[in-house]
């Protein structure tokens, strides 16, 4: 973690009450904390632009565990991409449905287009893709 | 508007110098006005979530204008639902092509749902709604 | 707009069901009316990931209208970008606060880029970018 | 999962010659495929408006591990509300960062809160909160 600065802010009172009732009911335990994750997170989108920024991604996948050759396409899949695949994790929803969170790390464009292959196989019935870029945050 | 107070904020000496590159790219005349337009924003969204909240929605349809049917109906639902309607623009973006643009206003919730009706017409190709909330901003 | 082609299309009675039931509130006029606006709006989705793609902004922004600076920089930037600007419309909410829609059309990657700079001048306080590609739609 | 039921839909033939390729660049195995994920999508984020729908919540969070204290406090807020987690990964990104995911499981506004709550914490860089309904999908 680099050296801390410190600067001022101006703004409306009204907009600053409004700030704090949302910074207390998240749990914020500083404004300085709930203005850096806002910032991180716009500078985290405007770097995903670009396809060959260094990203993770989490996919998250339910899928009806009784699809058996789906399991094995999941992990065909994370193997044929074995240097983006870095681990992944398994949870049994009910009786029928499983999630599974998939994270890989590489290139934004590249990481996208694995995690866009894995959701479109056959059985899978809903799913979420999450891109972070993580370099100088 | 109401007073201007001005608070302290301490981030990282790294991350500041990343914000400062992005605020230049956009043109924000300072980091109080970036900041600020971060804040605004995650409030709007938060209240956003109360179907009950005062809004604003930008209804954005692309359409066949030979489908003209549609622009009956279009003009039909805007009228059952005067008082939600503010205004609307139409722009023809090529031969086949228009773009409409739908302002509504009123509780979020009820102006939501007008707003599914309208994107969900016979003939509307694309769309997007947008809603915000406007109250003590 | 093209011929139209008729194909099957298999899923579970279950999904079918509460897929009717969307529609039916959403007041689509048909299955098929409903599945193309999801297949367009995805297409849609694809193409903005190319910079180059044709594409229609549609600009959202709500400020005070007391910020008369910031009325003739925005007039100033839509001119300093002609070709891009289409039209605008301007909505007075309340007795402060005006809303402006502005529609820009180009290559994706330039007007997102007018798009951000209008968001970030001075005095606007709430605002959204649409895009969306229309060729081949 | 139920019985299949197999439907006609109309579409322009340009429109299908683009999702086909869509289809392709996915690796979907069929076009149902597809589109049956397009309708689950669209019905589980309709399902999300509901508060009180059963949903599960993916937690992603990038943190610097020396920042030990938030490992005891993220351990102990899934201990507090023990009745929502479900399980949690930890990825080791480079020398200062990791991954965590958390996934929850519970009514969709109470687990919204929770995550809220998780990803509020001091030290906390980067995040997403994944929000996916599952019943009767």
């Amino acid at each position: 973690m680099s050296q801390v600065e410190r600067i001022g802010v101006s703004l409306e009172k009204d907009l600053l009450a409004t700030f704090d009732g949302l910074i207390a009911r998240r749990g914020y335990p500083s404004r300085s904390e709930a203005i850096r994750d806002l910032i991180r997170q716009q500078i985290s989108e405007e770097r995903l632009s670009n396809p060959k920024a260094t990203a993770v991604a989490a996919v998250f996948l339910v899928y009806n565990h009784h699809a058996t050759k789906l399991m094995e396409e999941l992990a065909g899949l994370q193997h044929s991409h074995l240097l983006q695949t870095i681990s992944s994790m398994h949870i049994h929803l009910d009786e029928h449905d499983c999630l599974e969170v998939i994270v890989l790390r590489g290139p934004a464009g590249e990481i996208k287009k694995t995690a866009e292959n894995l959701i479109s196989l056959k059985g899978v019935k809903l799913s979420r893709i999450n891109l972070l870029t993580t370099e100088a945050t």
